[in-house]
């Protein structure tokens, strides 16, 4: 998969170079800082999700998504169950070194509600419209 | 300024509106959720901030991104200051309700450094390079 031809990765990185990036980033008082998620060729944000250092030292290493999942408390490697996974192009970070953004290559669906974004709901004078179908259905994505 | 030709915003709503918005929204245990404005036209993600119940209220109200500065603790009118403003143009609502897309049209710069966006650091296997220059001085955006 490392050979896709249609985009090139900065990740992963060496071992001294993760521990420079542990020591920048601000993780706050539970230990977590946030990270957006945005395909790198459309531009679309597809998810914000949450990391401890262990997710961010995991991404880093592998060049693809690990959070940290508040519900689980245990780390998310993202497509672990539902094969959604997404490969990392690019990892930054933002002038308060509080934020991450990943600009990512995601494979199928971002959402549990099977939609290709998590922002598929769009606000409008007279209420919330849906801007994303549902695209694959939640039971195929997670054997339910 | 709102008969800008070029693009069509969804703000304000009206307060029967804004009431359900601050109803659907999942605020976490300090009263915050994080909204990340992204430019509408060329997909920049440019900052992340968060926004307490005010915050929210006074942004779908105004059609202006207003945030709450957790090291202020006070509403920030983004522009107040810097005179560079977020006109915001669509405001989205992730699967979980706790995290808010807004697609804005920034005026000038995003970043308290002088950069279009918060995100000019990006990570290479020998470390972060910067992928946006100061565009403008901060001593002018802040008269300092």
């Amino acid at each position: 998969m490392s050979s896709d031809p249609t985009f090139t990765t900065q990740l992963p990185v060496p071992e001294a170079i993760i521990e420079a990036v542990l020591a920048a980033v601000v993780f706050d008082d539970r230990g977590l800082v946030p990270a957006v998620a945005q395909q790198h060729d459309t531009g679309e944000v597809l998810m914000l999700a949450w990391m401890d250092r262990a997710a961010v030292a995991e991404t880093l290493r592998t060049g693809r998504s690990c959070y940290w999942s508040r519900s689980r408390k245990a780390l998310w490697r993202k497509g672990e169950t539902s094969a959604q996974t997404q490969r990392v192009v690019e990892f930054c970070l933002d002038c308060d070194s509080d934020t991450i953004l990943l600009k990512v290559a995601q494979t199928g669906v971002v959402c549990h509600t099977g939609r290709r974004v998590c922002f598929f709901r769009s606000l409008r004078p007279d209420g919330f419209v849906e801007t994303h179908p549902v695209a694959v259905d939640p039971k195929t994505l997670y054997g339910g």
